[in-house]
């Protein structure tokens, strides 16, 4: 082979792309869905659908376990790919773990990862049905598969929103971006010289545990059953509002208005991002890691949740394609662009 | 915590045993089997039960990029994952492909990874319905789940063999583990002497192909099923034959019987081994990655494949438990052991 093109150069997003325009069309009849939502969707003629999702998460890319604790990263594994099923609308059933490591790794600290893990099968009821433990020359590898079920006629993709629809998004958003820059602050000090103890106030505990042990929003989908809500759409908050509402847009084919002050923000994430000096508004925005969940509704059903205390309107869908605003409360629009671009 | 206790003064199999036990029994009554088969099963309340493998290779652990093209090492993974829907006497349906790769990576070399992993899709007609693909720092990472379907009355677990089961295998034997070897052989031929260019015959290039791109045997999933044969127990073999049938008869409480002479070995498997100075015999039984079938028969079905071309009868079980013998023409008897045992 005479050409080399660097990753760099061509980007993950536009890699992942031109693989999946390689492998077009699925053959089985059983593939309802395959790649482009949260979870791949399958017809195995029982009176629900199955859902499969999967996530592969790396030392020094995915953690850094200079800072995270083994047990909140085994139940962190679990829950981000619980929080896909959720976001199909779905009830997670198992998962398959995997886990490569080194000998660096005593074998109470692979228990410690697995304590993680079972504390979050319980947590999320899902069965541990495979996997294996194998060794690694470098980092710390885990590769969860999760398995979910939901009824047909509740399936919540992310292409079919409507124009009109009400936006929600379920808690609040960028205290797991405001954590992880707090704890990256306190590496860089104690990097720096060692002797110095980390200086996170303990009031600032929730953005961290935001950002070391994310909850996957199960609860919700069982709320939305209860108050009789299909939403039209759903996604769920990994890589941070803006990239997720543009997901929706683009693939339903709608443009949309946010409001600034009506995004959900805890005031322990406003202390941190003061203090961060980042803007709370970017950090809701574009910081990710949340595992919220992004859904629009009929205005007709917005009644139905208009004073949940954990449910949060946040704007509109619009007949206008491309056109993703983000509105100020003194009435400015500016376009909302997705920070999530990654490089190898 | 005070207690170290490094990983290799335990060994994966206990490892992986104590976090086996950890999790205990399972909850979803959609969980037909959990942990210790070839696939965990799942009812979805369809005709067929549904299942589901997951494997992670890592590079310097389970493949050497040194000598493996990576058109081949994406067929292998996804054709190992298969060999798992095979053992349980399913048919594969989807495979979802989770990959990290840092940037000494071209996009050449991804395409070709993914090349592979498209003839493989074609090969045993799987949909890729998900994954992704992200950086790593360190070396390449595979992780493929698989799922498959089997009719409830043909699945075929580990645990079901009874004494005087006839023990059969697909294919022959050997060859991979030789193929590795020859392959290791070169590799520090070259590193001593990077002028010296690699010397494996072309007639040698039989083990070769089946260490570098093995197959899955779903072509005998669909024998059996047209001889009217459902296996007592099968397993594929992975780890040595040797290790495969202890699996079998520890979980069937069953002993076994196994002649020399009947090994399946391959002519050109005997020439490597022999250049090699490895008993040809030796490696059939504890070589490993044949990806063959070791499955186990009722003695009355024995008729319907005697004369099989691709299946051969190599002994037959017992009801002495922990008597599993290696019988030899000279009439000895020797107790085989597994040697898939691993270190971290």
């Amino acid at each position: 082979m005479n050409t080399r093109t660097e990753l760099d150069s061509l980007g993950e997003i536009a890699l992942i792309d031109r693989i999946n325009r390689a492998f077009g069309q699925t053959s089985q009849p059983e593939t309802v869905r395959g790649i482009g939502d949260d979870a791949a969707v399958i017809d195995t003629g029982g009176p629900d659908y199955l859902l499969l999702s999967t996530d592969m998460l790396l030392e020094g890319v995915h953690f850094d376990l200079a800072y995270t604790p083994l047990k909140h990263l085994g139940f962190k594994a679990v829950a981000v790919n619980v929080s896909d099923i959720a976001a199909m609308n779905g009830i997670p059933l198992q998962i398959t773990v995997s886990v490569a490591l080194s000998n660096r790794f005593s074998v109470e600290a692979v228990e410690e990862l697995y304590e993680g893990i079972k504390a979050a099968c319980e947590a999320y009821q899902v069965d541990l049905i495979g996997g294996d433990t194998t060794s690694s020359r470098s980092g710390l590898v885990i590769s969860v598969t999760v398995t979910g079920r939901v009824e047909r006629d509740k399936i919540t993709y992310r292409n079919t929103a409507q124009p009109n629809d009400v936006i929600c998004v379920t808690g609040d958003l960028g205290a797991a971006f405001c954590g992880l820059q707090l704890l990256e602050r306190e590496k860089q000090v104690f990097l720096a010289d060692p002797t110095m103890q980390p200086e996170i106030s303990e009031d600032r505990s929730y953005v961290l545990e935001r950002q070391l042990r994310p909850s996957a929003r199960t609860d919700i989908v069982y709320e939305l059953r209860d108050l009789g809500i299909v939403p039209t759409a759903m996604i769920d908050v990994s890589d941070g509002l803006a990239s997720e509402l543009i997901h929706i847009c683009t693939q339903s084919k709608t443009g949309a208005v946010i409001f600034d002050e009506n995004l959900p923000i805890d005031d322990v994430t406003y202390l941190a991002a003061t203090e961060l000096n980042i803007s709370p508004i970017t950090a809701a925005l574009n910081g990710g890691e949340d595992y919220e969940l992004l859904f629009t509704i009929r205005p007709q059903e917005f009644e139905k949740l208009k004073n949940h205390a954990r449910i949060t309107p946040i704007g509109y869908l619009t007949d206008k394609p491309e056109s993703i605003l983000l509105a100020t409360k003194a009435g400015q629009y500016t376009q909302i662009k997705a920070q999530g671009w990654k490089h190898f």
